[in-house]
Order: C-alpha cells, then sequence, then structure tokens
C-alpha cells in the first residue's frame, strides 16, 4: 500500500509486505527514542491529538512519538464544551480540525467514529481506538514486539508458539493481533480463556483458514511451554454468574510459580497494559518483574516506535530520517 | 494603531487602517498555513493559551497560529483547580501568568473579564473570547473571508450587498461584524431574522450612521440575491413562548432549493460554526456541502491567518517573517 | 550531591552546597526567562509534565522553564480516564511515561507518591507537589526570592531577620522554607500565627538547632521592622471553634497602615500566591500593589529560573547554555 497521505484506521487494511514495512521502519526510530540522536525532520510540523476519550498513556505516547521527529503537538482531551457536543458532525469537525493539523491521532468512545472522521479530514488520521472496534498501532506494537523479543533466539514472526490468555472475547487488542498473526506462516496459537470468555469464532476462523494450529483450552499446563504469551486481564464483571466467576477466579494469572513450572527457559511474557496490580486482579504478578523475558515496559516502548514510524510513512518522511539528525547534549541512561 | 505591545479586546478598538493592516498581515501567512513553506520567526517565544471557559476550534486555532510561527504553546483548560477559584484575582493571575508568556490569548465566561485580565498583564493579551461580550478574533476571521471571498469577483469590502441571517439579537458574531462592516462603505445590509430576535437597535444605528442601507425582514427571498449571506444558528430555545417557535421552525434554513431559488450564482455562504446537523436545526444543510460558494471550511481555516497576523504584529515581526522561512519536507496537500 | 540523572523530591536531600548550586545555577537563567537571549540546550528533549492533581500556576511554570531552554512538552492533567484509576500500580505507571520521556515534573495528591513513582522512573523526577508532605522547588524559589530581593542591600542569606506569619500549623511552604533557612546561619526568625495555628515543634526545632534565633508570638509589632516577612494564608475553617475564628479575624492582614507603623523601610513582602483577594479574608492587601518591596509577583518568576536551574542540573546541561544561545527577535518588554 501506499502509506504516504493515507489513514491507518484498521489492522484489516495491511497486507504483510505493509507490515513488514511498517516494522522495518519502527525498527529504524529505535536510536532516536533511545536519544542516541535527535531527529528533526518534522520540524514545523502539527500534529492534531484528539482524544475524545481520555488515555493518558496512549495520547503521551503519540504526542512523545510526534515530538521526537521534531514536531509540535496540538491536543484535546475528553469533550470538553466541544463542537460534536452541540450538533456538529463528525465530518463538519473533521474538516475544521484537520486543515489547522498536518496529521492527526484520533480516539472516541463510538465504534467507528474515527473512520467517519476520517471522511472529512484533508489530512492523514490515524486511529488511537474508536470503543470496541479497532485500536490498530496497539496491535502494530504488540506484533512487533514479538519480532523483536525473539530476534535474539534467531527466530522471526513465522512457525512461532505463541499462547492468546485471559479474556479473549472482550479483548481488543487480542482480536487485532490475531489477524495480524493471520497474515504470518505455520503459527501455533494457544487460546487459553474461561469457556464464557472465549476468542470469537471469526477470529479463530482466520487464524485456521491462515493455516495456523489453533488449539482452545481453559487450562494452563504444558501449553505454556512456548515461545510468547499475551497475557490480558479478565474483569471480573463479565462472567454472566457469579458460580462462573469464582470458578475461575486466580486460574488465569501468571506468576513466578506457574512461570518456572510451565514455560519454557526463555518465554517471553507480553501485556497490553495497565495491569491490575490489587489482589483481586492480579493477572500477572509482580514477583516476575525482574525475569528478563518479562517483555511488557519494553512493549509499552515500543509503541513510541511504531507510531513514529506510522507519522513518517504518511507524511513521507521515512527515508529522510538521517538527513535531519542532531547529537543529544543531554544527560539521559536510555539505550 | 501601534500594535507592536497592544492587546486586542475588542473590534472597536481599531480605526479602518487599523483593519486593513491586519487583514493584510493576515494575506501573507496563507503560504504558511497551506504548507508552502514554514515559518520559524517566533522559535522560542511562548504563547500561553488560556482557555478558561473550554473551545476546542478557537483554542486549537490559536495554539496552532502560534506554532505555525515556530513558537510554543503552554495551554489551560477550563477552570480546574485554579487560582481563581480560591479568590484570587484577574489581575494577580494576570501578573503571574504573563510573566511565564511572551503572548496570551484568552476565552472566559465573564463578560469583560479579559479586559479586566489585560491590565495586569505584562505581555499583549488577545481576547479569545469573554462571554456574550466580545469575540474580536472571529469578527476580523469574518471580515477577511468577505474580502478573500469577494477577491475572484473583483470585488473589494465597500459596496456588498451582505444579508445577516438568523439570531441576530444574541449572536455575538454579526454584532462584531457589524461593527467592522461599519468602517466600510455603501453597503447594504440585510438583516434577516425572526421578530423576536431581530438585530439591536444599537447595531442597526452603527449600521445605518456609517452610511449604509439597512433592511430588516423576517422573509427569504430575493432579498438572497446578494454577495454574501452570514448564516447563524436560532436556538429553539430563544424564543419567548412556543407558539412563535412553532411559526419559525426551518424557516430560516439554508439548503440547496432556497439556494437554487432565491441566490445569484455566486453568493456566498458563510457561518460561524459549528452548524447543528440536527434535522431539528439544520439551518445550513449538508446538501450545500458541493457548493462551492459555500466558504464555511474556508472561513474556519482563515482563523489561523488572522490569529497568525495578530501574533505577529503584536509582538513585532510582521516584517520578519521572510527571514524565517524553511522549507517544507513532509507530504502536504494543503494550498 | 551530584543533581545529573538526580529524582528532586524533597528539600531535605539537599546539603548547603547542594543548595548554592541550585542558585547559583537559577540566576544564570534570568537573561532567558528576561527574553534578553533565548537558549535551546534542551531542542528535542521531551518533559513529561504530570499534574495529577490539577494546579495551573505551578503546571504552567514548569512547562515554560522547559520551553525556555528549548524542549517540548506533554503533558496530563488531573486523573483524566487513568491507569492508575484502573488499578496500576504508580511503579507500573512510572515505568511507562518515564519511558517516554527526558524528565518528569509531578503533582499528585497523595503523600509520599511522588518519591514511589520515582522509585519506577527511568528519568528524573521533579517532586511538584505531593499533597501535604513536599513542595521543594516551592521552598527553592522562595529562599532564591529572600536572596535576590537582598543583594541590593549588601545582605545575603546568613544574618538576616525574618518573619513568618499566617497558618504555620498547615502551611507546606513554611515548614519547607524553614528546612532551607536551617542550612543557613545566625538568622533570626520571628513566627506569627495564631495560637492555634503554630508552626509545629519539630520545625522549630529544626530552626533552633540550626543556632537561630526563634521566637513565637501572636501578636504583630515591632517584630515587623525584620528584613522579609513571608505571609501565608489563614482559612478560617482551619480553626476548632467560632470563637477562636473571631478572635484573630483580619488579626494578621497585611496592609499599608500596618507596613508604615511596623516595617522597615526596605522591609521585603512575600508570599507563596495565590493571594485571597476576598474581603473576608483579605491576608495581604492590595493597597501594598505599589510597595517597591512587594515581591509576590517577582517570587512567583523566580519559579521559572528555579524549575530551569533543576532541569538543567538533572539533565547535566547547566555548563552549556552559552554554547546554545540564539538572539530573540520579537517585542518584549521583559527585563
Amino acid at each position: 500500500m501506499k502509506f504516504q497521505g493515507s489513514h491507518i484506521l484498521s489492522v484489516s487494511q495491511f497486507d504483510r509486505d505493509a507490515i513488514s514495512r511498517i516494522l522495518e521502519v519502527s525498527a529504524r526510530m529505535a536510536p532516536y527514542a533511545a536519544r542516541k540522536k535527535r531527529c528533526h525532520v518534522l520540524d514545523g510540523a502539527i500534529l492534531n491529538n484528539l482524544f475524545f476519550e481520555p488515555s493518558t498513556r496512549t495520547r503521551v505516547s503519540f504526542g512523545t512519538a510526534f515530538n521526537l521527529l521534531g514536531g509540535f503537538v496540538r491536543e484535546t482531551v475528553g469533550q470538553e464544551n466541544s463542537s460534536l457536543s452541540k450538533g456538529e458532525s463528525l465530518f463538519d469537525t473533521a474538516q475544521v480540525l484537520s486543515g489547522y493539523s498536518d496529521v492527526i491521532a484520533m480516539r472516541h468512545p463510538q465504534i467507528h467514529s474515527v473512520a467517519e472522521f476520517a471522511k472529512g479530514s484533508t489530512v492523514p488520521v490515524i486511529n488511537g481506538g474508536d470503543g470496541a472496534n479497532e485500536h490498530p498501532t496497539q496491535a502494530l506494537l504488540d506484533l512487533f514486539t514479538i519480532k523483536s523479543e525473539m530476534a535474539p533466539y534467531g527466530k522471526d514472526l513465522d512457525g512461532l508458539d505463541i499462547v492468546l490468555m485471559g479474556d479473549l472475547k472482550h479483548g481488543r487488542t487480542v482480536h487485532s493481533l490475531s489477524k495480524l498473526l493471520s497474515l504470518h506462516k505455520n503459527l501455533k496459537v494457544t487460546l487459553v480463556s474461561p469457556t464464557a470468555l472465549q476468542m470469537p469464532d471469526s477470529i479463530v476462523s482466520t487464524l485456521s483458514d491462515a493455516g495456523h494450529r489453533v488449539e482452545i483450552t481453559d487450562e494452563l499446563g504444558d501449553n505454556l511451554a512456548c515461545d510468547v504469551i499475551y497475557q490480558t486481564r479478565i474483569q471480573q464483571e463479565r462472567f454472566a454468574d457469579k458460580a462462573e466467576a469464582e470458578l475461575y477466579r486466580g486460574h488465569f494469572s501468571l506468576n513466578k510459580e506457574v512461570y518456572q513450572k510451565y514455560c519454557k527457559e526463555n518465554t517471553v511474557i507480553m501485556h497490553p497494559l495497565p495491569r491490575d496490580s490489587r489482589p483481586e486482579a492480579n493477572e500477572l504478578d509482580v514477583d516476575l518483574d525482574g525475569l528478563h523475558n518479562l517483555a511488557i515496559f519494553r512493549q509499552a516502548q515500543n509503541g513510541v516506535l511504531v507510531r513514529m514510524a506510522l507519522f513518517a510513512l504518511t507524511l513521507g518522511v521515512e527515508d529522510k530520517l538521517s538527513e535531519f539528525e542532531q547529537p543529544v547534549h543531554w544527560y539521559t541512561n536510555k539505550n
């Protein structure tokens, strides 16, 4: 696909080549995110960061990504006293706000709202989450993380053994990630969840149709001796009845004991964050925090790389980065 | 007037020369807003964008304008847990916040609050709207839009045939625009509104005293065969009784049928936005959206030019722009 | 102490040398804050300005300070729909958000929350206020103000006669300032407050142990013939019973009459602001506004200098400022 001038609305818009391109450009961003050098290719450009639904982490990540390329960020959080609440259409809002910007990142609580907005926008729009529908940059950073965590072991995306675990029914992130995995080859995908919170059939089919081996279970066991476990949270209120919630309480928690009992030496653990550290949730115990293969914080950092890549690609500067490099003058311990 | 170091508080502070100067400097900003070049004359300067009353569009427009000249934007939205709510005077707030800034844009729900604040400010303050009182940058962008929309037809502001329509009693924008029109010559101004929502006598006098032909009516008809129609919204709750609201419901809607029946081929349609697209309001139908002379989105974009001009003028850099130009490196389809 | 890479969490972490260093670097920032020159040593660096508890003045001051060194600011105000409210630990939040930033300024309503956050942060964290606990940058700007206000009289911090006045029991600022004063020599410190709102014993001891002469009183009188009066507000609701509140109402107000009756010609008046200008409060009357020695607004401006200094020190650029200077091109009346 041609990225320049395009909207990024859904993982479904990408073929494997497009995905490879995004991951490759994301990797180029690492030295800037690590402050080894800085890049100011977008000096003077303006991101309009529209978070009609608040989300500190995602909002700051988009803004940071744009700043790391040199650009300015204008920002809106929540509905404020917004024109949308005065009956203005998303089309009109988009016509006006896109006129002020070079690119827009947008989160909105309503399904399909970002695509609707994009129709009225004169600049590229990147979907930062539209309700239960899509959050494509999360799926892309997840895929980038799997790829980069596997690299030290000489593995690429094809052929991996991946476990998706937790609430697979409502988890937007595991749905989108599954779609991206379906563009790759020869995976083993194990879906571990309570019966009531199983992966939707359509997503299972997408994985099967891609030729992957799919296993569905509600048991933790040797299936955890895999390359990557992608854990998500299970909210108790998702269960239809209390009995089932009780049945599964604590059953899908990952902790050091479970890890040592079932996982391989190098099994990577991922989680979209935030993880709920309250005792009643605790889907991912802090006793794993010292583990090198706990990739959750690197995963969050990769969000900056992927968002930098999408800005660079949609604004057509992905091959000009090195022309606009500068040394970093201040203290940093990043790497 | 001398702009450098001055506050911009009210349309009443300008004479015709000042207005001409603002419009002329606004026009110089077009290549930067269109990303043909970028300008960084205000590199390192700081705008304090104080929106004690939220307004996404106006706030983002001010911030964008400042970024397009190279400057940084610090921003406040809503009353937060602000000092004002702890009994601090606007004078004190201004003393402190202006000390952090090079220029301030401010919106506040209270009438005259911005002028009060300006007394304590050590830097230029631009009024972004103080309740029902003034919103001078809106009036200036409206005037700039009329001028630029008329230019292709070889017309300037003098001598135009202009219709102001909708709620002329409460519409802050049409009051301020009328004051600016009164600085020009030989206009025909038709005021179309429900009887209960007529233009205040003082504004009518201002227009008459300037020598303009003023006509007051509650009928749409051949009077729409004009150069410019400036439509505003009518909120049903503005009527004293329900019977009158019913009488006029839908009566002042502009749509394709009305346009084709009454307007000239090139009649320009303006609206301060947001337009209410809900069926019960619909003062400006989306069936006009394809019409080239529907200027509403260009009008919104002109807000950036006018605000850039006011920043440049109050900070005394309006004649240094070309010294600080750079090429734009990223993809854009603006023009 | 070594500032580079360090957190700034409490006034208690500093010895006298560290304080001198901060004040000295703060003084270097004056020409940039006064727009005589601009400095862009932090071009491309990112401050994450996390105000989980809103505070317009402090937030804008931190952001301004970072912009004045050339850096970008990403900002969060209030709890939004934040991860913290979804059960995420401060450690996790810090791991993620610090990964996006070069330095963090943080305010949070909970005591010790900022120190807790700092444990998870990979970049320096500056405490912008953690509930009733600490607000170290306020204490530093207060000390800087005393020093700079005394300089024209040939005095330094040692040997001064200082009055702290108002609610000394709950006033976080006077507690922290007292700790910093205890690092200096031969002060006379007069503590003027209602009996019910006296300075805590631990703070009085800190001052006494440093060898200062401490006097405790509930009377205004010749004790005001001092070098500096630091006034704070007294909120009526702080009193245990209404009778005592009545007894002291208006008793600790500073105004022109009190100043002329008791103060020296050059007694400097400070206040952490905001001052409550409502008649029922009025701890510092506006009839003093013309007085040259009313330092309250200079004091607020000094907050920018001190915050610039802390950014420069923690990021290790305090000796590179002059390499990154540029002329200021725009109009300014600061000095």
